[in-house]
């Protein structure tokens, strides 16, 4: 079974930027894919199990973005 | 005695592509520093003699971005 959420990340301007934020949202314990829509900000986590999103908004702030929804 | 030359590069939207086109255009023989202006897109080389401008716009080619004008 795998889970799947979308959130949406303000700042990103550009490929590096969404390959910061898919690097930091990638390492999070149990995700198993990542896709950034670098258009709208839409990053869509696929994982085994339902991701945190505290453990989201903390990797974005890692990577130096802004979690702004879900 | 060095040499320094400003040109124009569009397309730099966030600090990774500073860093990019720093890295790039640093791998020029002769260049002994780079600052690079996010807001304006200048780029202002130092280097031990002039650099040739082809060397530049190929650097910047490297990097993603497109020079401009000098």
């Amino acid at each position: 079974m795998s889970s799947t959420a979308t959130y949406t990340v303000s700042g990103m301007t550009c490929g590096h930027c969404v390959s910061a934020v898919t690097e930091e949202v990638t390492n999070i314990s149990g995700v198993t894919d990542v896709q950034v829509d670098l258009a709208s900000g839409a990053v869509t986590i696929t994982s085994e199990a339902p991701v945190e999103e505290t453990a989201v908004k903390a990797a974005v702030d890692e990577a130096g973005y802004e979690l702004v929804s879900r």
